[in-house]
């Protein structure tokens, strides 16, 4: 296991088609899947040279919250499925690496059980239910467990199309899984964003929207309150032909205009990959089927060897771009690739 | 079957390849047809989010004709080679849908069976042949037999190198085939803008000009009084090497400024195709192959099946725009993919 | 035999290898060779409609010789190696069609037996060789031979690095072949603009300079007299990584600017081919491999099919695009296809 | 052997895979390793004809040095685990073409064994380690053995991540070899632009800075008093993700406004490839797989050969494009080669 790669190769390998068709795969014909692997490659650092490098940090903030590096993982689905402590697993590896987990609203394990993993930097990510009340139990429970931030989910008003699944016959949920929740992806259609006021005076946490993909909506998030844009495609499993992460990001960034922060998801294997997401304007960005394939992988140990080969090759990134420090990486760092 | 590209896949294994050539074959070097399979890919779709799209509809008009989606049947010929109840099948899968069926000047079932399919939006779409008199007897077959418009297909003064055909030796008209017409493909190479006119006060229905790639004669479409332009390379049959209709559809919509309707084809195989197709200003799209897979696979079931697919796919696709109707898809929602 | 790709595969198959190399190969990593071929690609056609295309021609004039279609074929040497009546062969087939056919310097048929095929539309091409007065020997014998016109190829002051003869061994000249040429490729590289005054005064016929690559070159070529332009690459064989004909074409149609004719040739094979390249700007196209290719596999009759094959399709490619002759095809039925 | 890339493979095949990777591999994905490798492809060279090119001289000048060529071979390290004499066989091959030879930090002859291959001219590839005497000491035994220019390396503050190495077990230094120096790559990353003074100072001789890869870098390099720029990434082995030296070029040069030299490296092999260099404003270019892969092959005859190869093709090159010196190669010569 060398890189991040090689995991997502033997997950593959290992896990159940049936299952891991549902982690790995996207939409329809998983063009903006494969769009998000590709999308990196279309943009080229730019190193400078004979820049003292001999400190070299990785730590940053994110809304708040103290992290080890710009990199967390992204909130992901089911855990268990793919190792039998699932969501603990991850928490335990990240709060040891001080890394960030974001928990998502389909955990398989109760949140109380991911607190006991330890203290560490941790958010809650949301999804806005059909029936209200579940959505209100799940704030306040998240409120309980401690998590530092609100992450909502708002590219979801219906469940994408994902094919993969439907040709290998994937449940939802799985038979035989103890589901903390009966109502898997009921999310609601009717979300606005007049919701949000309601949503944000029920938890006063830093509140982030993930799942924004142009100019228009990252202005309406700031004009809305929010702490920060998560620009994502949902790892291309929602409408299949949209942009990537990485294409948005320039957009959102001018939209935002420094009014809020901005975190970025979708096809993260690499260090470098990270350095280039905050060269174009990104204050941190989220790996989802990295983390899973390590935990199918390895377990616990596979994701914190997961955030050890992030880590290692975003601090070798700095040093070889002549930074010391995640802030310094600028749109200087950063062109377009020959197309 | 999970979406239509499963059809065309299926219909090449079980159809006689000396006969599906003709269905799926274009022009010399299939330049063209493999373009217009690719046109979609170099599009994006913008999706909007937290807007309440609890309540999404599919319909829409094209030329006063009220239909179920922005989505037809394309005319193609002789469907009775892929199915023995051919048009009739067709007929009665939209007619059930209540989605445009477009019959094609080569039919293989004559027109009262057609409309004995019962109710439902259908066109004709109508070549003018060498022999005037012929055209004439269609032309008044089709008022009989209620279509609510006519499509002029003005791309085929002659017919295109189909090299698949030649190669297969696929016979026009195939042997043992009941045959309406006597002259296949004897289409005029004389007819100009000017026999527009004869032709419009023959039938006083809406007049569609298909087979249209160009802002020129777009312009000379609406100033000749077409009520709606079909932008179209004839599904890379006619001339090797000319723009899609996705392509030329900016130009063509630029020229027409709004004087009347706008469709088109060619490589239609998802929802998110037509959406592009509407997002660039078509008001709706029409697509071949997928059907007349669907109808050799399965028949009428074929068909109704590929028309439910497409339904699904266009609202599903709306809803996640932040879309509830058609004519809310607009130029916003829509960029260039990245080279 | 549907197309000219058909026999280009055929004489792959038919013909040694080591002598096939000559004809097919291009030079070091053919990287030009490939780009000749993909340059038609990356435009497209833009057919107009309902234009009265009843009557069609093909028939044009270059340089005052009359030919019955816009494409010729180009001089390449030695075709006895692929047929026993070589240059004979082509000559016949040639003027069987009113095509014109450019004799090679590097001719393995005397002049009068390729006079004796009869008389049809035939262009002499000449290298100056180191020996100023086998060079004159040539031209007389041209002169002599009833040629309308010189095209002195200008690219070739040294032999390209043509590595695929070099891997097999192709012999220059065959040993047991009868040339009436004992320097082969004895070109000289002291050749200048100054010397086509001496060459034009020796041999007062209509004057094309065939290997020109860019609008300087194209402005001096005019500048010195030049009848015709000729914008070659010399089929990929000299230097390797230089743009193709057809990317060339509009530098140079711009720096000539209507005061002499333009000609192109390298990967033509289609019909559109040539369309596209009057379209640009070009009065002519020429083909080498195409019609080696066909005498390699069928010798004259060969030639004459290739003949055939091209004038149908440029005379359907003509009608489909709305045009009744050559000199209807302008730059607005041409633009860039999507990268 | 007909071309350099014929090196490459036979080398691959040859040396042992635990070795080789070690020489051919590049950091991470190899993204940039390829793309060295693609760049050359990106650009076409405009050939000029009808000049006079009988006498065509390869020869120029490097910072004072007077080389046979515009190509010389790059620094890399440890030739002796490719050929049993190492450094000693490409400094006798180098020597006996008059063609330019730096030698890397990390050599495995002996300084005094390399000069006694005989005059020719000879550079010194330094690194700064973490020991400063250490590199006081590589500095004094380069002025001793009567390098004529100083070659800094900017460009590894840190070792990349060569993963190739990694999964082969590459060892550095490979046990049972007799190695100058015990801290390989023990480069200092807190070398910064002030220490370049202290070491000008120490060795007087025409200073060049190699791994120079943006237009501010490059300021930065003439202010300071470079001699020579060498753009390079390094073949591709430090940052992946970067851009080409061919891609920086032009950057490079408008920056340095003719206050130096600029140098070159990074997927060179052919006459070409060298020749694009110069025309985008390199005064020279460098190889290092392409001669170590001869030397792999061939020991000393081998990197003759391939300085013989790259001599006859530019030589070619140059007489093809019209010109017959290196200098006047420029940038009317070149264009982007259409995408």
């Amino acid at each position: 296991m060398i890189n991040l790669a090689d995991y997502v190769e033997a997950a593959r390998e290992k896990v159940d088609p049936a299952v891991w068709c549902y982690f790995e795969g996207g939409a329809c014909d998983e063009v903006t899947l494969r769009a998000n692997a590709a999308a990196y490659g279309r943009w080229q650092l730019r190193p400078r040279m004979l820049v003292d490098v001999t400190e070299v940090t990785t730590a940053t903030t994110l809304v708040g919250t103290e992290v080890s590096m710009p990199l967390g993982i992204a909130p992901y689905a089911m855990q268990r499925l793919l190792d039998a402590e699932g969501e603990v697993a991850s928490a335990r590896a990240a709060a040891g690496a001080g890394a960030l987990y974001c928990v998502s609203t389909l955990t398989t394990s109760p949140h109380r059980e991911i607190a006991g993993a330890g203290p560490g930097p941790r958010w809650f990510q949301l999804y806005v239910l059909r029936g209200r009340q579940q959505t209100l139990e799940h704030m306040h429970e998240a409120r309980a467990a401690g998590y530092s931030a609100l992450v909502l989910t708002v590219d979801l008003p219906y469940l994408g199309r994902r094919e993969r699944d439907l040709r290998l016959g994937f449940e939802t949920p799985p038979s035989g899984l103890e589901l903390p929740y009966g109502e898997l992806f009921d999310t609601t259609p009717a979300l606005t964003w007049r919701d949000l006021e309601w949503i944000r005076t029920e938890i006063p946490l830093p509140f982030v929207l993930k799942g924004i993909l142009t100019r228009e909506d990252a202005t309406l998030a700031v004009e809305h309150g929010a702490d920060a844009v998560w620009v994502s495609n949902h790892g291309g499993r929602q409408l299949d032909g949209v942009p990537t992460g990485l294409e948005a990001l320039p957009e959102v960034v001018e939209a935002v205009g420094g009014r809020c922060e901005i975190y970025v998801d979708g096809g993260i294997l690499r260090g470098t990959d990270v350095l280039k997401a905050l060269a174009l304007g990104a204050r941190a960005a989220f790996a989802g089927r990295a983390f899973a394939s390590a935990l199918a992988v390895s377990g616990e140990q596979g994701v914190a060897h997961a955030l050890t080969l992030f880590s290692e090759e975003i601090a070798l990134g700095l040093g070889l771009l002549g930074c010391t420090r995640p802030d310094e990486v600028t749109r200087a760092h950063i062109q377009r690739a020959p197309a």
